[in-house]
């Protein structure tokens, strides 16, 4: 229980570092007779696969994924889903000039003091690249909550320039590199990125994922609330410092009878005439769609040269002058979905263990 | 595993309703020989205690704490815990008429959906009153984390007002009620929340918890990331909508040079020249302070009536004239504070198992 | 995680020395809207109560359990139970005389040496006061099953002497204080436990547990075996040394076509011809009765003197004139069936999460 | 959480079917620095391997590991280690005959009822090849437990007969095919299996594995006592029908003064004067050797014909012809030992959790 592992029913381990022979993930428990082939999951490792535009870094991993186990004539079975990615670009020789400093920002101070041994080479454990084991989990979550149940992400801020949410479009998500919602922005950003880059410099971004169709019921109260869970999956992506839920931070600032969402009926049914709840109270879905918010902080490997020290203590300066994304809250769009997918898979099984109709 | 457990290695369950006999905590995993007595737990108990001034609830309850087990000659014995606080003051009746609509911004909705039951006195489980074993679980966690780390808490924001964080000094949070480090702000949230009141109304929070003297390498990567266990630690808590570490949502709109942590040498020692990170780097505690703040809504229960629906589908409306806390972020501090030392205490153990002295 | 709850999704954490102000457990994860009441409890308590025949322990405890929390108007409401049960009949200063000196059988010496601290009095955590709270949680449990699961057990050997199994008959066990199927036998084993206790001496025991009425599928591939929970679940029983399923040991000896259940149609159901599998292959019930066996050794408080050592290294002999039970498996048949009925509850709701309807 | 995991905190994950591309197991929890290399596994693996008498399986599989992550530079970096077999001699073919009838004690059956689709192919994850996976992540776990920590195993009996134990030789088990430390025996064996062979049957067997060097404190008290995860960890090696510990069920007939081990000093340390208690009491290991015994039915695949049913409801015969062991509790001797380092390696690392030394 060194922490590789996510989720209590629907449960996943990933493993494999960066420079290794390959990435990879085990995931326990979903359920039998579930339609699943490679392309399920190729489909959502595509969106997240480096190298896309110029936004974001140009390591080239193909990223194809193979089902090892757990699949039989088209089928799951019930047993464990061995997913395998094999590393292509490894490029070690780029990182042996850091393999002795501490990046700022990165993990490499602490991975040292806490194992007393690191695999400098490309971050090993703490890479991004161990997010696209998350992915390829999330296509499997995406098919254990089925077609009802739709999880999309979109950028809502690059640096200090956030959407006007009075422009948001599903469709503009697609059309930009930035899983932009507000076509306006989207330009805007090309032109701040392209600024940041030739700055030798690096930016934030804040992700929303949004869910829909999760049924009213979800989630279990006190500590294994949904939205706990939903703060700790986002969390542990790399760079996140901050999630929200709903109003979120926001909330704070709100007066009560702005805040509480009004209920009504319509056609028979409960309606909310709002969701600053953002779709779960008391830890619990309500029905409506479930909205977090996570905060990405700029990439710490830039080219503007940072003060650090290296093992033997001695000052030193570090500039990165790599393939890295000038901004990694892009990519983190298809994870924060992903993490969001397995959450909400999870929760459903427990929910059914405890509450199948007789 | 319904939720009702916290922890991993240091793991403790929460049991009891508002309006029941008693509520109470079962601390597991605690090492052995560490001097424990009740006073130790009702220090933490006494801070998070209604009724101390006019800005939280007049429910009266002493909240006298009984070690029912675990504890044999005033030292711990590596058995398990059990702290169990009698419920005093419980005045059922001011809730027989909720107990047919539901409360807009509480869980009462999503209760009766999940379970097709609810304990409707003072919201059962969902009651700010789990809280208290939340405390007494951290007045554990504190004996097990030593005197060497500190843990304090303080609110930075009530309604839109945020402290001016220049002013901030840790004895200015004993002499207010609202536990806050700026001595001017204090006077002003005094006079809003009053207004607050008098309008019917209800107001936010966001409170900063810091913890010092954590060692560095606390956390495991991947899932099980420091911060990421506070992110669900803090996220349980009653009313809260969104939770940071270090700059936070900030750090979205900082520039990467900006973001990250420079590092020099100091007497030897390794230094950090800011905190951005909060004191975790991949989720990992560097040895700097950990910050990490979390937003609580306004109160739900409030005067002004809110449009809502009862269980049988009417359109009803509802007032909540009871004794509810304007501002529930106050009594937050302490649980904030309890939840912190728990996570800690956790990592602490589970960084004991898997790295033991050379 | 110091090992004092057992279960996964139907888990109970168990708390209380024998000589504190009371024992319990608290039982997470009861699905809603079960009726329960303290005599749905109390029935099974009393079957394991002592002091009721002259072969088990004259110590006299009412043991009369309090439902604390988790039930609302005679149903459960998916919180967590909080059972409570007083210590009445505690006679600390029976114990004064072994604080300092390992009793050879028992656990005194393990404890001491792995926390440094014991609490002698009655054993503490390991008297067998704590299975108490063991068919506590075992009422709740068979309230989870449901009527239609029916769970018994008996004693099928004390010291040599076996029942013979063509003699069994379920009702027989109601008519003598050994829960003995073999009414010959029942007046053997009382002459013959006379003889054992006139002798300063004490005895084992083998008990059976028989489950009818599972259905096929309860239990979880490769680690989760229902058979490999039913093992730890038993072996966890003090004074338990061995646990087998179905033929269990006498397995090793037959032939495989005689060891085989061989199957047929009858009905237009699956029937088995024989039951050496115990009604587990592969880990998953088969539908046929589960049968379950355990061994209990010879109490090891006696009056006979046995050599030994005590806290400061001194060789010293040491003998047991308290009110101990000359057999301890006869107290064992109640806690078996509990143990077995928590395993089942937590395997259907397992069950239930993962095998959704067509 | 579909039961394909093992730990708490050494804790494992398999994964793989018989006649998948490959099997495989994910060792998390393994601290940092401890040399590790593919060796040191193969090691264990080749012990294990079919077809290398004409007791075992003609199966002829490498079984060749591969370490694909949580190894750098010949050391173990806290991460997870995955562990990768391919399979290579599959002859599915072999199998196509059996895809619609249920074998008698297979969990043909019970896993079809379960999931409603299963892996025929060599019975899928119920097939003996995920005990490779399992003798794998033994290796690792003894790596962990040090060599001051030895595990052996020994087969004390097959079919009816049972080993001499005042014969026991420890060098004799490297001497004869059945890891028989009675060298008479072994030879006796020899011909009682060919007999067996001849008639179309199979034989089971009692396995004995011991643990010597285990420091006094392991295990923790009440449900996670070392003998009861043993007990667990040996029950679900396929085939497995009974676990004791120590004097096992032959206690049950031993007088108390007999069956408590009594305690001496030499030289100025405490010793035992017998070890029926197997080296665990009160569930905590006693310093003495661990001592654990499993029985292993005989093989169900027999050639003689056995009657059965098919996935229609036909009644039907079913004989196997295959290449399967007349006795598989042959090898389920280091799969045995795999499992005793497992747990000891766990209980290991959560001993030092809560143990740790100012």
């Amino acid at each position: 229980m060194a922490g590789n592992s996510f989720g209590t029913l629907f449960r996943y381990t990933t493993w494999g570092e960066s420079h290794g022979p390959a990435i990879g993930v085990v995931v326990d428990g979903v359920p039998a007779r579930i339609p699943l082939a490679e392309p399920d999951i190729q489909h959502w490792l595509d969106r997240r696969r480096p190298g896309q535009s110029r936004y974001t870094t140009q390591r080239r991993e193909p990223d194809e994924v193979k089902i090892l186990s757990g699949v039989f004539e088209g089928q799951t079975t019930g047993t464990p889903i061995q997913l395998l990615i094999e590393n292509v670009d490894q490029r070690s020789k780029d990182y042996r000039n850091i393999a002795d400093r501490f990046r700022p920002g990165h993990a490499d101070y602490t991975y040292l003091k806490k194992y007393g041994i690191r695999d400098y080479r490309g971050g090993g454990r703490a890479s991004a690249r161990e997010t696209a084991s998350r992915v390829a989990a999330g296509g499997v979550a995406r098919k254990v909550l089925g077609t009802g149940i739709s999880i999309r992400g979109a950028l809502v801020q690059i640096g200090p320039h956030a959407i006007d949410r009075a422009a948001w479009e599903w469709p503009a998500i697609e059309e930009n590199p930035f899983w932009c919602p507000d076509r306006a922005m989207a330009a805007r950003w090309a032109d701040y990125l392209d600024s940041v880059r030739k700055a030798g410099s690096s930016a934030g971004a804040v992700i929303e994922i949004v869910a829909s169709g999760v049924p009213v019921g979800l989630g279990e109260p006190v500590y294994d609330k949904l939205d706990g869970d939903l703060a700790r999956a986002l969390m542990t992506i790399n760079a996140v410092k901050g999630v929200e839920i709903g109003a979120g931070f926001a909330a704070a600032g709100l007066a009560g009878e702005k805040n509480a969402d009004e209920m009504r009926m319509q056609d028979g049914r409960v309606v909310f005439l709002s969701n600053n709840a953002g779709g779960i109270l008391g830890g619990i879905s309500t029905g409506q769609d479930i909205v977090a918010r996570f905060a990405v902080k700029p990439t710490s490997s830039i080219l503007n040269p940072l003060r650090t020290v290296d093992v033997e203590g001695n000052e030193v300066e570090i500039s990165t002058p790599g393939r890295h994304d000038p901004c990694v809250g892009i990519r983190a769009v298809p994870v924060g979905e992903a993490m969001v997918a397995c959450v909400l898979a999870d929760h459903l099984l427990r929910h059914r263990a405890l509450t199948r109709e007789k």
